[in-house]
């Protein structure tokens, strides 16, 4: 079925009760290799995945699978794109390499897929809360030696939600849970943020050492006294060590007992602290260190944001393999917002930039090195990065702040409450808005149309393609409009010659694109192109189609509309976004209310989660790729398809 | 104008500035007892306030506006429940006795209102992120003088987004940012938590002084080499004070240096550290005990959660007024949802309740009370109340998750992401619904029908009474119907006689309240009623209205909507939410989906933000209370109304 093999232990290991009563703990670090192995096997063939957060959790994988009776015992991963191990080991070795394609295993844990994947993840930071419902639902029926474990990175510590769950956990004293703190010193990007210092502060004993230090020096001037007193000296060391230094530890602080840090490449070591833990009740913290990307020569040396999710490479040379077009390509729309940015903050003093822990991914990257003072990685931290941008523009600045559509869900009372009633000039980049494909359900950028333009003030708009988001985001620079949101889709624009000039577009002005006479197509965003190629397509049928791209959710072309609404009686709006309370619906309530009677058709995203695959696959499975498009067109004109024609000359 | 009058120094005060020219810091004890007493003599007579609150920061407020240079030096006041004395500091103390009522002054600080108020809150813990957004544009600026201040509560320091403002802050080393903590380990309800334990446990400084006595214990031993160690011992403990407790700080631990405990009662003593604290550059925290209701003996002697807004009282004997109807009153829609939810549990072991830090202001207390091994107050943190929630539920519990329908905006994604996309039958019983009256903008549950509804699995219903609450709260526990949300309003219901026995409502089942032939009123939740009165109201023409009470938003009764929109071609949705998107928006939806071309108008919150008022006011200013919907009825009927018909027989 697939060319991979598991190593000689990892072979003997379907579920993790295999690993238990199969291998010793000294076998333990080599079925962390041969796990790790594994995933190298297949990820640098099949790409498209995620890489270095697995591979740096390999031996803690092992450990906790080895240590606690899963899946009696619940264990939660953060975020979840570092449990391809855990996946491997708990039946799904043989499905691995369908890994984040369509009908395969998602890139996530899944509780549909396994009853090991006790909760479902993709959002970081929702561990700590998600398992201690689990712990105390088990204290509620009495099942005391039921263990709960939640494995966070210090990057998801950063995100507030971690900390309301902590804040809870501490007060739940006889919940069994336990908190492995998963500590590479990365997000996506290097993380950063106060709490990041104060953990690899820890880690060094800074803190410790600065303070022994200090009392050795004046308890050197007690030494002249003997040695009886350096024997005092050194309990008094122990006593810092044992009292202070854990009591004034910051999750100690949050009554969590705290153990660590630890090596958590050492699966042996980890295996017998874990057992340990085991016996003590009530929340507890274990402060793992490990490395992204560890044990594979060439992420562990290599830049661990490019190994995050490196695609297909070459596992001999470490060599990341690019698919070089014959033909230049158009950009990704995150480097044009990139560059654009950059571009508009040279011309305009007031424009800042920020972003909540993508700044890679979303391409930020590029002001931050422009103009380190303006541009800002605020770590995973939507909410305040919203409340921070709210802030600035109470001064008279611009701030940018570029989110992914799904991840600001996290800040959307911020958005309410701190910028639109405030009517503050926010510019919303919504990175990823619509379908993203591999990443899956809980990463698509579904909703952010609908829950963006109930909020009054709100300017809501969505760029064709890439020379209309420039000129959206030159135009969202140039005056005080109050909050101003643009999104657009993960990957590649469709312009190879996308450094256009940029000009003002007004607020709320549409644009046709095509005429016809026939249907009308209204399209926001990206999603145009498709109704263009739909067009396209119908050619030979005769259908004269027009096409209207609104560029404007909110406020809508009213204009625009009356002449749509006054010429056509047949309409198929087409948005990359859920169709329950989106741009068609917001087309149908302006229908309702001048009192239009045109059959309209909603494409988009149905009610229902879409699942992971590719972004082509999934605008199919929505009914809202070209071709889908052309058809319903055709079904409105009472157009026969050509497979229904041959069916009745066939028949004929 | 009014009859409060203000003490001879609070006499001479119209601004900041007055404080600062006029008065001595010796007089600053006078000028704080002056505020006292006319927030006292003015809150005990108009009533439908906040209290405790600002009583708590009287003297707080006097020394920032006296040290600061107010507004350039920039004050944001955490939820802005505590700002009464800051307002009446500020220009506002003449108009102090329009307190939220309509046209006056907002019972939280509003950018619109003053600029002494930098920014506009209401929901908890967004202080932090705004003025690190204010400190660092003056970075930008240059304006190096400029300081940032913070005053935000111990209880708001529990919601996550607090925590993702300091994890910045820290950061951001060079940034002029002063947190001042408020500690009166109050929320509304007592504050909870394991941070409440910590700030117990420094402001008693447990931690410290356990230390100490261990060292001191050990120091014993050395005590023995005579007077010159006891000395050395001496400035160990010093080192221990100065180093290792401000260092094991966990505001530190963020890099914030850590000043206090200090009393927040002590106007002298406060201006003169917040003097010292103005060159003490980068971020730090001044950590003030204050008390909720100080200096006013009966708030201070009573319980704190009855005086956070004790409605009129007589302020001589502390009595609150309480209006005794002459007959029996239909109870709030709050203690139906808590006397249910307790006869529920004891049927259904599954049902555990949740809320976050609002157990008095929704009534969980009862099953607090009742059950307290299976209620919840997790603190100020609605992502968590969710996610933890979502937890339980994965065990095959059923979570009654009660949040206030605006403060559920903060967990938007967590509703979406942990709980919808798992299908998990998560009971979310979104109190304050609708337009909520006194606290305006802020706490107006305006947009939970519009971005509920987007939500894949979701259940959405309102009850329209009291009996239909008990109903849907039945339903919900009965099978596993994934997350069910009922939302409802502030306040009392309609029915005197409300301990109705509970019966099952298919999910997604309507109803049709009155007969008639002419139009139809369709509505969603308490506002069925307001339809109930214009039909009575209407009766004398003639109209023959029919009333349907749809229940559910989602999934919508399709089978009642056919009826509906097959014999009734004018059709008016009602609802107390914003129209944008939202029920009527989902009634049209389901109209051009199945081409019925009536004429709809939609009735509800208008697209723009409404301010404060009685929620009859409010009702009445967007259009939706009885008399709106009577004249639309009439205008939509072509019956004259009463008025014009005057008017023609005058003319005629």
């Amino acid at each position: 079925m697939h060319p991979y093999k598991a190593g000689p232990l990892l072979e003997q290991i379907i579920i993790p009760q295999d690993l238990r009563d199969k291998m010793t703990v000294e076998q333990l670090p080599q079925v962390a290799d041969e796990v790790r192995q594994y995933i190298i096997d297949v990820i640098s063939e099949i790409g498209n995945s995620h890489f270095g957060a697995s591979l740096g959790v390999v031996e803690l994988t092992v450990a906790l699978h080895y240590v606690f009776n899963t899946p009696y015992d619940q264990l939660v991963w953060d975020v979840g794109h570092q449990a391809y191990g855990h996946k491997i080991l708990t039946g799904r070795r043989e499905v691995f390499h369908t890994n984040r394609t369509k009908g395969g295993i998602s890139g996530f844990p899944k509780r549909s897929e396994s009853e090991y994947d006790t909760f479902g993840v993709g959002h970081s930071s929702t561990s700590i809360s998600a398992a201690l419902g689990m712990a105390v639902a088990s204290r509620y029926k009495g099942e005391k030696d039921r263990q709960h474990i939640a494995v966070i990175g210090d990057g998801a510590m950063t995100a507030g939600m971690a900390f309301e769950g902590m804040n809870h956990a501490g007060f739940e004293k006889d919940a069994n849970l336990l908190v492995v703190l998963n500590d590479n010193c990365m997000s996506i990007d290097p993380n950063v943020g106060a709490l990041k210092e104060y953990l690899t502060d820890i880690t060094t004993s800074h803190t410790y050492n600065k303070v022994k230090d200090e009392v050795w020096k004046l308890l050197g001037k007690v030494s002249k006294f003997g040695p009886d007193a350096q024997s005092v000296v050194s309990k008094i060391s122990s006593a810092l060590k044992g009292s202070i230094l854990k009591q004034s530890n910051m999750f100690e602080s949050l009554n969590f007992r705290y153990f660590g840090p630890v090596d958590g490449h050492d699966a042996i070591g980890l295996a017998k602290v874990l057992e340990d833990l085991k016996d003590i009740p009530g929340p507890k913290i274990l402060h793992c260190i490990t490395r992204k990307g560890a044990g594979y020569k060439f992420s562990e040396e290599g830049n661990p944001t490019k190994w995050h999710a490196p695609g297909v490479f070459n596992k001999e040379t470490g060599e990341i393999v690019k698919i070089v077009p014959k033909s230049p390509q158009p950009p990704k729309y995150q480097d044009v917002f990139g560059h654009t940015i950059v571009e508009l903050a040279e011309q305009n003093e007031k424009i800042m930039g920020i972003t909540p822990a993508m700044p890679t991914g979303c391409s930020l990257t590029f002001m931050m090195d422009a103009m380190p003072d303006r541009a800002f990685d605020v770590g995973i931290a939507e909410q305040h990065a919203v409340t921070f941008s709210a802030g600035l523009a109470t001064q008279g600045l611009i701030p940018f702040c570029n989110i992914y559509s799904s991840f600001m869900q996290r800040a959307y009372d911020q958005v309410l409450h701190d910028v639109a009633l405030q009517n503050l000039p926010v510019v919303f980049c919504l990175d990823r808005g619509g379908l993203v494909g591999a990443d899956g359900a809980t990463h698509h950028g579904a909703y952010d149309i609908a829950y963006m333009r109930s909020i009054p003030n709100m300017i809501v708009s969505a760029p064709m393609n890439e020379a209309e988001l420039r000129n959206l985001m030159f135009t969202a620079q140039t005056e005080n409009h109050g909050p101003f949101s643009i999104r657009y889709p993960r990957g590649n624009g469709v312009m190879t010659e996308w450094k256009t000039p940029m000009k003002a577009i007004p607020i709320g002005k549409g644009r046709k694109v095509s005429n016809g006479e026939d249907i009308a197509l209204v399209t926001i965003g990206h999603v145009g192109n498709f109704a263009q190629e739909a067009i396209l397509s119908l050619k030979e049928t005769g259908a004269s189609v027009a096409h209207y791209d609104m560029r404007f959710v909110k406020p809508l072309d009213e204009t625009l509309l009356h002449e749509i609404f006054t010429k056509f009686d047949k309409v198929i709006t087409i948005e990359d976004g859920c169709i329950m309370g989106g741009f068609g619906s917001a087309i149908v309530e302006f229908m309702a209310d001048n009192d239009y009677h045109s059959k309209v058709v909603r494409l988009g995203i149905p009610d229902k989660y879409v699942h992971h695959g590719t972004p082509e696959e999934l605008h199919i499975d929505c009914g809202f790729d070209a071709t889908s498009i052309a058809e319903k067109v055709k079904e409105l004109l009472n157009i026969s398809t050509s497979e229904e024609q041959q069916s009745q000359s066939e028949v004929g």
